[in-house]
């Protein structure tokens, strides 16, 4: 096999009380890429379409750089040439340049026999993410790539787990035309907290892992809460209370930033709640005359997936 | 029934990365209490045998302040006496006042006809805790009351859950003849903690609830991690860092502070691994000195029981 296509799903890290270390993969947005082998011994960017601004010189290109490193590994050479069809817009904050480092480092291993588990590639897919922002997280990269509802526990080793969730959870995204610079999201989060607040954060953080592991929604909607990074960061994020206030009115479990915004993810139990409340959350954007996308889906189990 | 007698278990608090969130009861070591119905409308504390020290002031007295804090809610006057035999050490960071709390809220409510259900009397009985040290917790007197591996997932409203563990969970706890006074623990900790090193908390604290419920060895080691607390209060603690290689170089899963210490706890699996590690870090108390009593103990899963 020379060529493949794949579809690696948009994510919604960030998930509630998880910052930095939770997210889950979504079902019908993401990126699809396709990567050819050839005999150069080069890495190329042939085509990106569905948005504009992405650098197509293969060493800032998350997809080239991502693949890069799986290559340096491996002591290979190997040529690629990558394609690229954007569905997830930059600066969604649905993890847009993860899913092109997932969906590249897939397929390549693919092409390459497999030489490496879904899981191994998390750390090659990170380094993707090292060209679009100075830290490199895995907590998009890693559900795009295994799918599912997954968890950064650690760095030094990377140290990746999925756990499981209620089968009819469904997430309700809403992406509202607005631009929230991941740099402006990070800077205006202090480097110190309160140790209070750190504990009442992480007694959430075993409350949501112990409710979707036990399939608890009431566990699940009692512990999606954030009390350090969605106080600060929904600043940045018009209408922001309005439309959680929405969502929650209209029965969610919880609803958070996803990722660092501008994009706000609710959970519910059924796709008929999830749709009326992206319904309702909508209502809100279109009262402030602001434009949106929405997407309603199951938490996506697959991850990246082979399509051709 | 008049009279009853219960054994109310000690516990392990702070389990690792889960300060003030996670703790669980040990079996055969706790507080035997005996509580009576009396006519005369008041609390009394009858005895209090295996140490001294402890207030007998019904005011003052951990377990009286807990039965009030239950009669107030139902608005009676009952009287009791209440005796305790105490075999957990107060100091000892094993839940000591914890387990005078729970024993007397459990016979308490016995007596009256069981009006409030085992997790209910929590709340009561950390007005005992209120009694001991300026800021209640439930971290104690939640495991001492309910038994098993409980969290403390928030205190507005007192939110308590239990997590599965892997049945050959054992623990090994040595308490060394020292004394750390909670108040200086408690002194020692920075209310400002870093938001990296809280975020490398609670993905370990999202790893360890996880390891637990599904019983993965394996993930609950690699996440039994305090990188806020242990580095400052460890310090305390004469030998600690000794006693923790011992417990680590004998396959411990994670060794870290019981409560606010001095006793030390260690988690392992089987109770053959767990004899072999509490050798272990008893060889360093005696090389140093330090003279030490020491428990091995499956994880308790019944909480406080009545024994007669």
């Amino acid at each position: 096999m020379n060529k493949i296509k794949v579809f690696a799903p948009a994510t919604v890290a960030n998930v509630a009380c998880g910052f930095d270390i939770m997210g889950f993969a979504l079902e019908g947005v993401g990126d699809v890429i396709v990567v050819e082998k050839t005999t150069d011994n080069k890495l190329t960017i042939a085509e990106i379409t569905g948005t504009t601004g992405i650098p197509t010189d293969p060493e800032k290109n998350v997809s080239s750089v991502a693949i890069q490193a799986m290559l340096d590994k491996l002591g290979s050479d190997q040529g690629f040439s990558i394609s690229i069809e954007k569905k997830v817009k930059p600066g969604s904050g649905l993890g847009s340049s993860a899913s092109s480092s997932a969906g590249a480092v897939v397929a390549a291993n693919h092409l390459l026999g497999n030489p490496f588990k879904k899981e191994e590639l998390v750390e090659f897919a990170m380094e993707g993410e090292r060209a679009a922002s100075e830290k490199p997280h895995a907590d998009n990269v890693a559900p795009s790539i295994i799918g599912g509802f997954t968890v950064v526990r650690g760095y030094e080793p990377l140290d990746v787990f999925t756990i499981g969730y209620p089968e009819d959870l469904y997430a309700a995204v809403i992406f509202p035309e607005v631009e929230v610079k991941t740099a402006d999201a990070k800077k205006i989060l202090k480097s110190q907290v309160n140790l209070s607040d750190a504990i009442t954060q992480w007694g959430n953080v075993a409350g949501l892992t112990a409710g979707m592991i036990t399939k608890d929604y009431d566990l699940i909607k009692r512990s999606m809460k954030d009390v350090i990074v969605e106080p600060v960061r929904s600043i940045l994020i018009p209408c922001y209370d309005q439309v959680k206030a929405a969502a929650l009115e209209n029965d969610a479990l919880g609803c958070n930033i996803s990722g660092s915004g501008p994009s706000i993810f609710a959970l519910a139990r059924g796709r008929e709640a999830a749709d009326k409340i992206a319904d309702a959350m909508g209502v809100e954007f279109t009262k402030a005359d602001i434009a949106f996308d929405k997407y309603v889906s199951p938490i996506n189990g697959k991850g990246t997936e082979i399509i051709d």
